[in-house]
């Protein structure tokens, strides 16, 4: 009873109506990151981060939101449809406000969830790269900003796995999160790529995608990618510009490792890239796409 | 060739014999975190940190370093023998010297990495609880702290999955990471827990475990388990407190839902648990243990 009565008090606090910011966020210190990839994880005064793994398809979605706005604005990163009730049950949670569904690119290895999603809750919009021709209510192009309370992403053009690929990476300046993190898709993965031997792949773009637009970054900008098949969980733009086996070498060298995978048809690609067209739903009208730019 | 220059540039800076500290900490950032579990990853000034999966038997390892230390002292928590060549590539590539692995309890589905690590690192210490009855170099009881370079985890007694499991959570004080981090193995799971009905487990001593060692942690202490079966990488205590579904329950109810779990029986403990017992290896005496309290 006595238990019972102390987590009801602690539920109470947290369900109020308008509880005070300072009971929500009490601790303010001092961080330091470092540049090989090494330290600490993501911080920011306002960001709500997390990271999720669908085992089948080795995917990691991404949870991320403004905790410090009214309404926690949040956004998932490549949701993949067999997770949806996963994710959704945490973003119930945590009081969250799901407003979009994006994804870095139209995946060949699974079905994405953004469809699914947006027939789970009411008013998200899904978000696709214009470059990808794929179905989405918004497109984005590089440069452009989506917004979630105070927090942003940036989009980047990051082509070579797929002719449509970005990343998104947050924002700069006040309150956005430090170090920076770069939601890389399959164009960069931890000691690794994406392949480039379909979907319009080509090992020379790629090749200057991850060089122009990501290792450009602050080297302590961590990095999340669409998939591990190590079990490895984020890494750094620096730890990979020095430990990354395929993107160390020289574009010669990086198009005559990709040339040589010798990599088996993917399993999920006759199934998974009409369906990641339109949102991954078949019932594309009524269910997934409003707009097409 | 410019580009290899750069990377070679770059390499060059972070391989310099005496690297000012400044160079690899260049951001000191304000932070603040939600104790509904919500906001960011765990910051540290001198915290290097790694959550890595093993897909098989759905096992985190942790990997943790004191960055801010002339050697970057790190230890491993819960290894897997299977991915003991993935942990020592990183720690390896993050220029860390592995000092310590340990373990959080004598675990049933997976053969522990310690032993294997011992015969590739030289002079690294295992570490178990004493309560654990299982062979180790170095025993733990609830109190004790272990020292990585200028942050320590302290160990707390959470027995009920299995009579020797502990709780590791990082240390107080400065410089210690904030919010803190809980290491609690199988004794609290994102929203579950470990079974009880083996290896002198109880339902109700699991009960009184965790809520007179983790939930008496401050709300903000994220919660980081030794398995996670959903693909939930991390969560808080204040998260736990109010969503767990077993663990909100008052102690009978607890006792009467493990009770009737109807588990079967676990694919690996005949190999796991006797292998675990003595470090993960066969050959015990010349590999394993030296001291037994």
């Amino acid at each position: 009873m006595l238990l019972n009565l102390r987590v009801f008090q602690f539920s109470a606090v947290f369900s109020a109506p308008k509880p005070q910011k300072k009971a929500f966020f009490p601790k303010v210190v001092s961080v330091r990151s470092s540049p090989m990839g090494s330290a600490s994880y993501v911080t920011s005064s306002a960001l709500l981060f997390r990271q999720m793994f669908e085992k089948e398809s080795c995917t990691y979605t991404y949870l991320l939101a403004d905790a410090s706005h009214p309404d926690k604005p949040a956004l998932l990163v490549d949701p993949v449809d067999k997770a949806v009730d996963r994710d959704l049950s945490v973003v119930k949670e945590l009081g969250l406000k799901l407003i979009y569904a994006i994804n870095t690119h139209v995946h060949a290895d699974h079905v994405t969830g953004t469809g699914l999603l947006k027939s789970k809750v009411s008013g998200l919009q899904s978000i696709i790269s214009k470059a990808s021709n794929a179905k989405a209510d918004l497109f984005v192009e590089p440069g452009d900003r989506i917004s979630f309370g105070d927090l942003f992403l940036e989009v980047r053009a990051t082509p070579g796995h797929t002719q449509g690929c970005v990343t998104y990476v947050t924002g700069e300046g006040h309150n956005q999160p430090q170090p920076r993190m770069a939601f890389t898709g399959d164009a960069l993965l931890i000691r690794g790529c994406g392949r480039t031997d379909f979907q319009g792949g080509s090992s020379e773009q790629l090749f200057k995608s991850v060089h122009s637009q990501i290792f450009t970054l602050p080297i302590d900008t961590l990095v999340y990618p669409a998939h591990d098949y190590k079990g490895f969980s984020v890494s750094t733009v620096g730890e990979e510009m020095v430990h990354n086996p395929r993107l160390t070498k020289d574009q010669e060298a990086f198009i005559n490792i990709m040339a040589n995978l010798n990599l088996s048809y993917p399993k999920m690609i006759d199934i998974a890239v009409p369906a990641n067209m339109v949102c991954g739903l078949q019932d594309v009208e009524s269910k997934c796409s409003q707009s097409i730019s």
